[in-house]
């Protein structure tokens, strides 16, 4: 398969939310426009993005919803639920233990590692929190394939060496600091700082 | 001024933290070199990255921490305190009024508001979390320019209409809708579920 832009990848994902959408309301078709209109983009764009993975609509005629839908989970990889890890279970990991979003797109949650005693044994949405030395012996035998690591930023590298070594193969990284892994390895930062600086940056230039 | 992409904003946000790091280790200049290390980018880019906002470097002798730190600064419009209202007092909306990392990077927290009488009256970090109903009351009196947005997708667009009716000039969406807003406003998602997908989307497609 060529190589997907991040930006193409993130556009198929709001689709498929739409395509669920209309399959509880129980449409069975649904053109490039409505898809586009809703995805705040252009028909064109939608045609382009979906041809990518070959060819879907019939022209006149639309996509068909359930078709499309089942294709673009495939190809975003839902076809199949996930092993989650969370390392670190202060707020933001906590937070991430009991958000409903994940669990609804298959990304279960298999484990939570801390090193907090107070945090040790404590239950989020029915994991419980293990100590952090026991992290490597059970990535092993839960094979988990995705950590989100909510760390502080000084412990970030070290964990995310080990996570890597335990064959973790996926990183949503929420420490603000870069970390490296093998090329073999993918990682994404979500920093929520960071997020408020580019709205600054707007507002401060929004007039320029 | 010109318009400049986001990932350059976002670039320019990291080398400021590396600054940051730097001014606190008592170095006095630093290469585009070692920028470009850190950043995990190359010192062309960093050259590129600082050319936008006019010429900082001397040829030799690199940059004065000090200087680029405070001219980042000011471009990404961190020169000031911004004011920020947290709407939703759920898991999300508690995890953000209790991150420090906004505080660090003068983003003041000065209000949250939820419909839940099991919320309203808490107090998360100093901040009490008032009826909603009061919100645009608030809004006004406290001059709050950027909101964090943590409700439920069915709420989320008639909160955001209300917000921007009341002078709110930039949000940040954690919920999982696409969101319209007039053309002066800045929005920005960040979307959990999404950022797992496009995880599972690069695992499935690793060896391709």
């Amino acid at each position: 398969m060529k190589h997907i832009a991040e930006s193409t990848v993130r556009r198929l994902s709001l689709y498929l939310r739409f395509l669920e959408e209309f399959e509880a309301h129980g449409h069975q078709t649904i053109s490039s426009g409505e898809l586009a209109s809703q995805g705040g983009t252009t028909s064109a764009q939608v045609r382009k993005d979906l041809s990518f993975f070959g060819s879907f609509g019939k022209r006149g005629l639309g996509y068909s919803v359930s078709d499309l839908s089942s294709r673009l989970r495939e190809i975003l990889g839902l076809g199949r639920p996930w092993k989650v890890v969370i390392v670190g279970a202060g707020k933001i990991g906590a937070a991430l233990a009991q958000y409903r979003g994940f669990r609804e797109r298959g990304f279960r949650i298999v484990g939570i590692y801390d090193v907090d005693p107070q945090s040790i044994g404590l239950a989020l949405d029915g994991v419980t929190v293990r100590d952090q030395r026991d992290m490597e012996t059970d990535l092993m035998s839960l094979n988990a394939e995705i950590a989100l690591l909510a760390v502080p930023a000084e412990v970030a590298q070290p964990l995310t060496d080990r996570l890597v070594a335990a064959g973790i193969g996926a990183i949503l990284n929420f420490a603000s600091t870069p970390l490296h892994v093998p090329s073999h390895v993918t990682i994404r930062s979500v920093n929520m700082a960071l997020e408020l600086e580019i709205l600054s940056y707007a507002l401060v230039n929004r007039d320029a």
